[in-house]
């Protein structure tokens, strides 16, 4: 299935599949209302990158399944993490008026109307996740676990209950602790998720589910460091955005609490375990995996 | 299952059950931040009449069910629908300070907490249907079905759908045909949901469940045009608000457009329907539909 050509070949081509697939999963003949339509994809058709469905379709690759059958799912994780994004930019949340360099979607739609369409684009997720029974033929048993996995690592355990932790961590009662419970919770989840759910589609072990979720948790833990890393000594032509913002906005991070130093280190360390358990966990072909893990350690932007 | 008490026994006997239920989805050994258990909690537990829980329960037992299966889908959908409230309720939407006589939910716990709350009930509705098939062993086919149709029902071609539709609507758009597709989506949807949903869980035939869908379609819009009767005739005690608000707000309603007589003979003709079409499906035991109709039809508040 994976041809074996450079990694971010492979990425453009998942990031270009997951892109047509997502500018359908609202077909035209839907009676939508337009308004409602035009403000959900403005904000899923906005770029990115694809990450967390590039995680669902390598988890599933790895796992011998292919990636028409993930792809659904892949679209679904992108939907929950759009939802996540409009929400988060409303005035009463962050308050962002640009992301990616685009006005943000209540900028151009109204607060209304961008509450809505996160609203929908979760919903909407749920359904695109059961087209993976009816149009690939997954087990109903299989999709039901990632239908559940998507309410929990989504939900008030997971990515809601990171947002919150991390809207309380701005009024400044922020530990170490809490600072790992908002990354786990606000970034990892929906990254563990997009593994196990590949996992789940190409029907992994219960040991290589396991292995697929503690490579995410690491990943998107090294991520989140990194993101951290890359605010303090990044390029602010590469990232697209100032530096030192976390500094300036007295947002405590992992610099903050154990240097600079020992930041970089913990992105290491994470970085190799997490590609000794997928290497160790018997998958047919974990080598994207690999690559995926020392590309977002490497990473500058 | 249905001892023949009284209808209004019948519906406190449900949702005192369904209110124990809810009072439980979020188990105290579940980490979660606090403040989020608690906005989440505030607004599923400020009572209400548990209408669409009844009717999952309702129609799960005219179809042989039990009750018991089907509650993990009537909390889901009472979820839904508090999800759906707390959200209208936002400042950038109808910008309401009370709801049941109770200060919304922004206006105990700020804008961002209940934004965020709103998402994760929604959220955890899908996990709560998932608990039909784990805890009470109904068939993972079956369970996916009300996963997909509640995606359906409450996502952008249906309650989100209409709650857009409903907000241009405030902008005086609005023909008797926008009317009809708000009242549709944004109340109807998730009635329909609701006894479809009560129905899979009974395992009822395709035909029943075409019955359930008319009798939801009918039941629901016959419900918001009593909803528009009582807003004009209505006592204001009883209905513990203001009656005339539709006409002062300049609202278009179904008086507005056919008139009070016409409005009250239309809710007659679809009740009347709608306990026709339950009676010929051959259910088990459909009396409480027919009841429920009636009841539904000669509500004063």
């Amino acid at each position: 299935m994976n041809n074996r050509h450079p990694l971010d070949n492979y990425m453009n081509e998942i990031s270009d599949i997951v892109s047509t697939a997502l500018s359908d999963v609202l077909p035209k003949e839907w009676d939508i209302p337009s308004s409602l339509k035009e403000a959900m994809n403005y904000s899923l058709m906005a770029g990115g990158k694809r990450l967390r469905p590039l995680l669902v379709i390598a988890a599933c690759e790895a796992g011998g399944g292919t990636r028409e059958a993930a792809l659904p799912v892949a679209c679904a994780v992108e939907m929950v993490h759009t939802y996540s994004l409009v929400h988060d930019d409303l005035p009463a949340m962050d308050n962002d008026d640009f992301r990616r360099g685009k006005p943000t979607n209540h900028k151009v739609f109204g607060e209304a109307a961008a509450i809505l369409a996160g609203d929908a684009l979760l919903t909407h997720a749920f359904y695109s996740v059961i087209q993976a029974s009816r149009k690939h033929g997954i087990p109903a048993e299989r999709v039901l676990s990632i239908v559940e996995d998507l309410a929990v690592y989504a939900g008030p355990r997971g990515m809601v209950g990171g947002q919150v932790a991390d809207m309380e961590g701005e009024q400044g009662l922020t530990s170490l602790e809490q600072l790992e419970y908002i990354h786990l919770h606000k970034t990892s989840d929906l990254i563990m998720f997009s593994l196990i759910a590949g996992g789940r589609i190409a029907g992994v072990t219960d040991e290589q589910l396991d292995a697929l979720r503690t490579y995410g948790h690491h990943i998107g833990l090294a991520f989140q460091i990194q993101d951290d890393i890359l605010d303090l000594t990044g390029d602010e032509t590469k990232l697209g955005k100032k530096t030192q913002s976390d500094v300036k906005q007295q947002k405590v991070t992992y610099p903050y609490f154990i240097g600079l130093e020992a930041s970089k280190e913990e992105v290491e360390r994470l970085t190799s375990e997490a590609k000794a358990v997928v290497t160790g966990a018997g998958f047919a072909d974990p080598l994207r995996l690999i690559e995926i893990a020392d590309f977002l350690k490497s990473r500058d932007h």
